[in-house]
């Protein structure tokens, strides 16, 4: 079980700091969790992970339970054990993963047939077959199975999975039978009625943590901000409050604003892939020709390993000849650009001066970080 | 420049012990040395490598050269400070890859035409273009040009490919304007007259150190040795000697034993990014599904970091999600594995027993390496 100590509320905005407590250590929040889809955040060593502020990550059970296979990880002891990572992790259902990456997929009130995206097999998830792969898993807190509507939604599809949502996490915590923490999520698309309506009857649920489902999911920021603006209030002060998918460093600064606690998102790791950098002077894809001479740091306002050590011009090259190394050094630096905004919003909320940290960070930001 | 000194040799076969002192640092042999292809040791960072006690790495001068450019690389102050490395480096000449990577290429006394690899562009290597490259670059130790001739070959061929070898030396060393150490090649295929011609000759030209080429190009592994048996007395005794492209550790084991103190070699690296890894046990190739729930360490007889943290079913788990972490901790593994071997081999020499050592890794380790 975890338990959440409420340390702090800024007087100024609904942002807050707090300490979520789990049976392998502390998160203090507002906290990033990076993504290790298939048992690894991509490129990073656990050792790396917590060098540069890594407090909890995230598995995705989807990918886990189709490789290696959540009865192979129960045998290694756990996905902690599995992977020698010894700090919190949280799991999501596998539901996203679900309706995002399978084509063929056929969702019924029982629960949602999907084909494998490795080998075309076919698979049965119910809330209670998520539970059971979950606790396989282990992790410190566990998703329940939810239904996300696409972007745009009808109001009758939203409303349909808002109470497939609801019923699915009735049978979830029902179905529980280890002491995880199991976090209950409000879906209700772009509807304000549906938003609250779902928060009200997940909270009815009495989770130890709630989270606000499909945002991120290609509507626009004003209506994310929107959609937060009027769901965060419904939701219960003394539980930790998780936006799924969000990551680039500005929604992160906009949503702890709006009170939330916990975030989550492949693009730090992913964009770094790809030759892009998260920094002070907004978005830098290395890839660009200008950058072939600059021998500057990589953030010069930034002092993590990769931005003491490399040029931009190296990071540049090992972009453009797809070399491994620079795949980990600006997987690297991002999350740890990401770890410090985080750390820089809690102190200003314990100092009662987050509308000014928040205001000042997108002044100088007003460069698009993008959604994905 | 570099100092060679001879610290001890062993009673009962060839083996000796030295350092090679350079600008850099020193370096300890035997010294097995990783190759950093373009300016990269795929996947490892510099701190990491001295970590696990690399104590020089190779830069491959075709690549350079290609891809980020000699030109870039002397803006950046040199490939040290452009990579981050503050160790000695080596650069080959670019003569093994012009002759095994491009498709096109002209060879005339003059010098090698040959077509990138990237874009196919036309480009010409003299023993002069090469040196200035090789400045550029700012290696401790640089490579003479020279010409590779494929296995087998004719006897014409290959004294051909000598007296060229030779020629290109003489103008590479009369061309050098720098103070880094440039070492000359031995060239003579399987032809002990040639061998022997070959190292004749270019110890006449008096260089800081000689690396005897051509070797491990397909030949089977007793002719190699037969090659050394015969050429290694024709060079000087107080010079490092460098044989290269010899990576598998069994190869290692048996050159030392004939007085070779340098090797490099793709091999460890390489093979680790396709799943297989070096132990005490040989080869291992963590794809095989035997492995998919073994939860004991890679090599139980090894004491590296991944040896202490990862368990085989998670090595092979990473593997077949072609993870950019398993390519990571089994190259980590494999070079750690190398130079522990090394550093054993130089322990035996110091203690007048590498003959033991010798016989006793060659019987453990019957599990044909294979060359590359």
């Amino acid at each position: 079980m975890i338990e959440f100590e409420l340390i702090h509320e800024d007087k100024q905005t609904r942002a807050r700091a707090g300490v979520i407590k789990t049976p392998h250590g502390d998160i203090e929040t507002p906290v990033f969790m990076p993504v290790g889809t298939k048992a690894t955040v991509k490129t990073m060593t656990p050792g790396e992970l917590v060098d540069i502020g890594a407090q909890i990550i995230l598995g995705n059970t989807y990918h886990l339970y189709l490789r290696p296979g959540h009865d192979l990880i129960r045998e290694a002891g756990g996905l902690h054990k599995f992977m020698s990572w010894d700090k919190p992790i949280l799991t999501d259902s596998g539901g996203f993963q679900v309706f995002s990456l399978s084509e063929m997929r056929k969702i019924t009130d029982e629960g949602v047939e999907f084909r494998s995206v490795i080998d075309g097999s076919s698979h049965f998830f119910t809330p209670e077959k998520v539970i059971e792969i979950e606790e396989a898993i282990g992790a410190d807190i566990i998703m329940v199975l939810d239904e996300c509507v696409a972007y745009p939604a009808d109001k009758a599809d939203a409303e349909r999975a808002v109470m497939r949502t609801y019923e699915w996490a009735k049978r979830s915590k029902a179905a529980l039978k280890s002491d995880q923490a199991l976090f209950g999520i409000v879906q209700g698309a772009t509807y304000e009625d549906l938003r609250k309506r779902s928060a009200e009857l997940t909270v009815e649920l009495d989770f130890p943590g709630y989270a606000i489902g499909g945002l991120s999911v290609g509507e626009p920021h004003s209506k994310m901000f929107e959609i937060l603006d009027y769901t965060v209030p419904v939701l219960p002060r003394d539980k930790p409050r998780y936006v799924m998918g969000l990551g680039n460093p500005t929604s992160l600064v906009g949503a702890v604003s709006q009170g939330i606690d916990m975030f989550d998102c492949v693009l730090p790791t992913r964009i770094a892939r790809n030759g892009t950098a998260l920094t002070s002077e907004g978005k830098l894809n290395l890839r660009n020709a200008k950058f072939a001479k600059d021998f500057t740091p990589l953030d010069p306002a930034h002092d993590c390993y990769v931005c003491k050590n490399y040029s931009r011009a190296y990071l540049r090259h090992l972009a453009q000849s797809d070399e491994i190394l620079g795949a980990r050094l600006l997987t690297w630096h991002n999350l740890a650009y990401l770890f410090d905004v985080m750390r820089g919003a809690r102190q200003a909320i314990l100092e009662d001066r987050y509308a000014h940290f928040r205001d000042e960070y997108l002044a100088g930001h007003d460069m698009e970080f993008g959604t994905i």
